[in-house]
Formats: C-alpha cells, structure tokens, sequence
C-alpha cells in the first residue's frame, strides 16, 4: 500500500474537497487519535450506525463484539467514521460557524476474522487502543471468551480523511463590519482521576498506564 | 408523543438491553450532551456515513448542509447516532473492559424542510447547539445564504437510547484473584482558552457566551 490514498470515485472528497488529505499518516494518526468509530451497514434495506470500539494495526481496522450480534455477525459492506472534534469555530457570520475536526471514512467489505492468530493480535491491538496498557495488565481472554466473540476486519484502501484546523473564513464585508467576535474555542479530552472499583478486595494502586494516560 | 420510548422492531435495543432507556428525557438529554451526530444513509445500495452537527427542537432532530451535497440532497431513510462517552471501564480481564457512554440512534426518513418560518428554526437551533449565544451575537443568514443550505428534520419517533454508567462487571474469580486493578476512567469534554482570530479588525473583547461555555 502506498503512503498516498487513492480515493475511488466514493471516497473522493467532494464537499469542501480543500480540507481532504491525501496522505496515508493523516489517516493513520486520525484514527489512532479518536477512541470509538461510527459503524454503518444494510440492514433489510435500511442504514443502520452504531458506536463501537476498534484498534489499527497498520492498515487494517479491527472491530469486535458478541458472536450473537446479528448486527456484526451480518455485516458485509460497511462505512465507518472516525471524528475528532478540536474546536468550535466561531464567525462573524452564523453561516461560516464551524468546527475544527478529523474526519476518517473508510468503505469496505468486513472480512470476517477466522485465523486464531489474528483474532488474538486483533483483540490486542482493540484492548490498547481502548485502554493502553491493559492488555499486559489484565488477564488476557480464555477459550470461552474468545468462542463468544466475532473480530472482523476492514482493509484501509478505500478511505478518505478531512482536516478542518485554524480560524474562521469569514466574507470581507463581515470582517470589516466588525461587528461580532470572530475566533476559536479549542475542545479538548482530558482525564479525571481514575475511581477505583467499589468491590477491589485490597488496596491495588492505580496502575501507571491509567494514572499517566494522555 | 408520550414521554415513553416506544421501539419498533429494529429500534428495540438487543445487545445489552439492560443498558436501554425507555425514557424520553434520556434520549432528549443524551441528544443535548453531544456535539456532533453521524448520519447513515444508502447510496447506491452502499451504506455511508458523515460526521455532521444537528440540533433539537422538541421531538425534531434538525440537520443542514450545502444544498448542493448530494448526500444531504437525495437522503430518504436515515439513521442518526449520537454518542457521547463518558469514561474507560478498566476491568480485571480484558474482555469486561467497556467504555461509560450515552448513546442516541434514530431511525427515520428525512424530511427536507421547505417552510421559511421552520427552515429559520431549524437553523436557529443547530447555530445554537454548535455554538449557545451566536444566533444573537453574529450576523444572521441572508437570502443567498438561505437558498445555498438544505434543511432536513428526522423525527424522534422510532428512537433508542442506550446508557452505561458505574464500575466494571467483572467475574467473581478474577475479582477474587485480585490481580488487575479495576475502576474507571472519566473522560471530560473541556473547552481551551479562546483564541481570536487573526483578523479581527479592532480589539473586540471575548464574548460571555464564548468565555463562560459550559
């Protein structure tokens, strides 16, 4: 796979086709940076989304859920999207009001992960994205929890991503009538304190890769 | 409309329907908490799905784009989501970690909104829940403004919510073990510190609205 993208005609970015990238690292780094995905299929005609986890290992996004999930156990083409909000932009002009975000979509057939091999590096590589660090610290899945759960797969190669950073565009006539506040308002994620759960049977300390996650 | 959820088939929540609200104020104020929805819809024959702002009105989901987007354009049956996550779910084994989160899906058909008087509400009410006091504060659509922006309302009709809050669900025998920690992480939406744009033509002073967002 190349480190440019190349769109086919559905994943050209059409709207606002300024702010798509056509770099493969800003894919990368986009879902590597948010924390849950946008999953849409087909359903009996109908477009069904739904959140859900999922981990990267270099260009394949792996997703889990339970072996009786219809949704899952059904999926075959599918879109998901990955979006990281930065900032609400704020314009003279209600118009021009925006957000800085990153925008992933990929399209794709889910590829139904069978191999034992993979579906083990698969649910390593969701654990970290979830929670860095747990797959080490936590015990790791048994037999009947591996049976119990269905991995698929969706390839990278159909995939567009759009970056919307800086100030507002405002029209000329607005920036010289001056008469709102033009600017941004930067959106963060941030961490509270981990609580511990209510039924620890001793005083475990908070593990660095919770006390330190950034 | 009651404040009771009341499901069809396909909007009755299956997986982990412990977690389901029947309420509508839950679905009301899991709509009001998000920033952004992901809307799903089928374009020839393909799911797909964008990251897009919206906002509420009573039992009315409002949604707007370039009326020149073909997706906002031809949309017929959609399916919104809107999630907000709330915190990582450390457990002491791998599987039982989970996320806290809010979670909206709504199944509809869109309905493209011609009435000038609605079409201003429902910019109106997106302009605010992207950016509360804007409305008043920046300059309101113009003509070719309005007739440049497609408006489409989804019904709160055939809606779920889904809600997970508290401490890992783990197994007695590796709460037992008492090998992993367990607990939670809270995740926090916080707003920077504003950051005006560079051409604002004079030294107009951060506005409340923009300064004291919640």
């Amino acid at each position: 796979m190349t480190t440019q993208l190349s769109p086919t005609e559905r994943s050209t970015v059409r709207r606002g086709a300024h702010r798509a990238s056509t770099d493969r690292a800003d894919l990368h780094a986009t879902l590597d940076a948010g924390l849950i995905c946008h999953l849409a299929m087909v359903v009996d005609g109908s477009p069904r989304v739904l959140p859900t986890g999922y981990g990267r290992l270099d260009d394949t996004l792996y997703l889990h859920g339970s072996s009786g999930a219809r949704s899952l156990r059904e999926a075959d083409e599918v879109c998901a999207s990955v979006t990281v909000v930065d900032g609400v932009v704020y314009s003279r002009s209600m118009m021009h009001h925006s957000m800085n975000y990153r925008s992933a979509v990929i399209h794709g057939r889910a590829r139904h992960v069978t191999d034992p091999g993979e579906r083990w590096e698969a649910l390593r590589v969701i654990t970290e994205h979830l929670a860095p660090g747990s797959w080490d610290h936590a015990r790791q899945p048994n037999k009947k929890e591996l049976a119990a759960t269905a991995v698929i797969a969706l390839d990278l190669a159909e995939a567009s991503v759009k970056i919307r950073t800086g100030g507002p565009g405002d029209d000329a006539e607005d920036i010289e009538a001056n008469e709102a506040w033009a600017g941004v308002l930067p959106l963060h994620r941030t961490w509270g304190d981990p609580v511990p759960a209510a039924d620890l049977v001793s005083d475990l300390p908070v593990p660095e890769h919770v006390l330190r996650r950034g």
